[in-house]
């Protein structure tokens, strides 16, 4: 990670003022605040600013849901009952706000999720820092054979070594190169400059979303499934969302984290399988890969 | 306005609870904190979170527009500047959670601002208050006869009179059947006997939304075209928004609520007044009510 | 349903002309554009444009996933695919544009669903039709007792008689009474008018939205949980969707309609129950309400 | 422009393709249905799909406001009146859909527009072709001394030379060690390798908007401060917008594009300046640059 030495400072500073307030507030996520958490080789994500806390979705709950629910059901039940029923709107009511450096291959995924409020720093105005992306060697792995999107088995070692060679000269040479076209000798504008740097380049933004919203990018950035590059922050993040509501993210867990979701078909061979059914593929209806999915789900891969 | 035994004591003692907190805090908005304005005969408008301050909206443009713009400008200055070229991210940043108290029909205009977040109580679960609203007397005008959807001039007495005996009786009149079908004797469902209710009963929710949409809100609801039954809730938010960030509101009383959008032809004409000449409707290209708009906008009507 | 003579004459025309156009066209929906179907006792729903196909989803799909999907997987399987692995983008690619004439208590619950385009009928601009929803007599039910917001058994005959009566006066006479404060006599702002009508009076707008957000309206709407006079808008609109785009309905009825979510505890479980284990709610770690969920799920209630 | 000769004849495929429609139709647009624009050296867009026309938005505009308004106004006054009061959802039911290849940096400009669909080639899964961005010798300016984000005058013709070699061998060199990484010899997966690429390479996407939201993404990317890269793709969207809609193509030329908005600091100086007034920057209130800009409205600089 490199927080400049600007940044370490407003961090001090930052954790060092203390403010008195009637706003709910999360003592364990203001232990975490402005601390920022290394993610890859120089990024980071640190929480700036929160508002609401597991209280704010019982609260809207309860006004929608009316004075009845007080005793029916504690804050934990009814937490999980929203969550189980997708009643998503009470847990937008707490809101969250980042800032994160990462490299641009990674924010150009992030940015997919619009339900967002973000500044990024421009490199219209601003020239970018010589900060870039190399992976680690074990997580330089081939293309996966059986998934047009995933790795497969790692690099060998003296592969690897080449590759992390290409990478670093190439993201030298172009840094170098949009350095001396920004030089007094040329002086080229900024927003054409930029466009000579590699998508490794880091860089960061402030990112703020609603609970809601946040549980949906992690639901599907924090997946198996997801480009490990952008996993590594959303596992930084799951940490920090169980500081801030502890409840909700228990909810969140339980019902979509660790869930699965039974299509029709499949859940009508649950049904014939319990009932001490052997079921094969042929015979289920399912194709090939949907039985993979199926069979791996119930733990029969 | 009608708060409930309950609600008052809730809002005390929420602000006899302190926090200490590391966020930004607007001590001049923690004044207001929780505290219900009153807003027509018995609704009301509180705030009841926040994040960020004027600053939020600096920290987040300078991450965007890089280091330089430190010295360039000061916090008010950058502020002014984002405002009047619609750099409108910046704005995003800070957030803010209201509970309102609000006729139905004012509710069905307010929930047409999409980005926002909302939870309202809700009449399939609980059993609406008998509050609802009826206009003061010199509140009731005509129809008007040059705005389709404008008021003219106010009712005579005797008329106005009138008018809210039949708004009282029908009420009063629905509100008892409304209960006598839920009563034992019937049990309706609650999701079936609401719809006896007139549209200016009083329904409650939490709305949260970022300073940026609220400002949209405000230049669309706080106008004098906005109906009066609106407008008075945009009218407090005013207030609390200048006392949470003074900055923005400033630029935004400057560059929106005061200001005036010449279309291209209309700016072709105060160029051509500014030379001197003298301009009539005729000669001008404008239509009668563009004319009108225009002379009006000039302090010439 | 009431159309008014005028509409009839609208939906006869541009049900007559026909236009070339180069763009995808279904068929299947041409034959049902513009006809208004049934809902409710005055209510209709209507298609009035559309935009895209399945092949829309299918083509949308391939840019993001490359050309090497071109073999690997029909259009069908394709679709499936995204269904199950909730890759919702594709499906945003196509639109549809409904006009619905619904009661304004069901307008109320169909406006919480943000992401759409929405031109309501304005009682400030214009006068609402007498129209108001009565409920079929089958349909009056008492409050649920075991579920907050639903239904019960159906009321005894006098009882529904009774309530109906009261419904349909109420509606008739704040009518009358809206129409009065409307008349030459009293001549009162429309905008103010209208609060004296009850919530049963019908609505009307155009609403457009895209096939990933109406899908999960569907989900939602179409539930069995939703209030039934919702739950018969949503029914027509199946329909229109599978005529639509067949591929994509069939997909979202295997892993929506008909699919089952089963948290990480009840994924335990039934993994436990296919190995012949017996397992009941106290050692389940769920609770009750979670259990009769859970059981209900797999046909066991 | 670089089509694929697979593009090109699926162009062809589809422009000889009629098909029969009861939707509205602009024959204008079908005109320009499919056809590959030039844009830059190697980018394009295209419209392939839309829904709606002027007349969608007049019907739109009519429910809301009632029938009285069918007499009141004319199409053209009608749509301008709502673009001159900002009552913006009628032309939100227009939609239209764009293919179009882009450098990666205009891509990152571009997708901050978030209400929108985008479904974008991505290099997860597909290998990125061969394309990068070269500006036009003319078009390589310095950095503008008097704007942090602008282009000021033109580099000199040999330095010119030199940013183009650096920028060609770079890309080149770049897209070289990405193709060795993909190879059969490394196999590296193509999530990982394609972070090599440099930020003027090719993307393209889908892109789906409705006609508001195109407006104000043309008001800021038309724009005379709007980076050359992306204002090109503006421009010609312009032209394709005015076939599409021209009725409210011109409300939006003369009220948005044209227009000039004054604050209220502004319009009182408008006003003592049309008494004869005259008034200097240091009486005026304004900021040395806002006076220049309030000059330049004037056409006074």
């Amino acid at each position: 990670m490199t927080l400049t030495p600007e940044q370490t400072a407003e961090i001090a500073t930052a954790r060092a003022q203390t403010h008195s307030t009637l706003r709910p507030t999360v003592p364990a996520l203001e232990e975490l605040l402005f601390t920022a958490f290394p993610v890859l080789d120089h990024g980071f994500i640190r929480v700036v600013d929160y508002m609401g806390d597991d209280s704010a979705v019982v609260q809207a709950a309860r006004v929608s849901y009316g004075r009845g629910t007080r005793k029916a059901l504690e804050d934990a039940g009814l937490i999980r009952y929203l969550m189980r029923h997708y009643h998503s709107t009470p847990f937008e009511m707490c809101e969250i706000k980042f800032h994160v450096k990462l490299p641009i291959f990674v924010a150009r995924q992030w940015i997919r999720h619009r339900t967002a409020n973000v500044n990024e720093y421009s490199a219209r105005y601003s020239i970018l820092d010589k900060d870039f992306y190399l992976p680690a060697q074990e997580k330089l792995a081939k293309q996966s054979t059986d998934n047009r999107q995933g790795r497969g088995e790692v690099l060998a070692p003296a592969t690897a070594e080449r590759v992390l060679n290409l990478l670093r000269e190439d993201a030298e040479a172009t840094y170098g190169h949009y350095e001396e076209m920004l030089g007094d000798d040329v002086g080229l504008a900024r927003e054409l400059a930029r466009m000579n740097l590699t998508l490794n380049t880091y860089t960061q933004w402030y990112w703020k979303t609603d609970l809601h919203n946040l549980f949906h990018f992690l639901r599907l950035r924090a997946d198996s499934h997801a480009q490990y590059e952008i996993r590594v922050y959303a596992e930084e993040m799951l940490k920090i969302v169980e500081a801030w509501v502890p409840l909700s993210f228990a909810a969140f867990r339980d019902y979509r984290l660790g869930a699965v979701t039974f299509s029709a078909k499949m859940l009508e061979l649950v049904k014939r399988m319990l009932t001490g059914e052997a079921v094969t593929q042929e015979a289920s209806g399912l194709s090939k890969r949907e039985w993979t999915e199926f069979m791996s789900s119930l733990g029969r891969e």
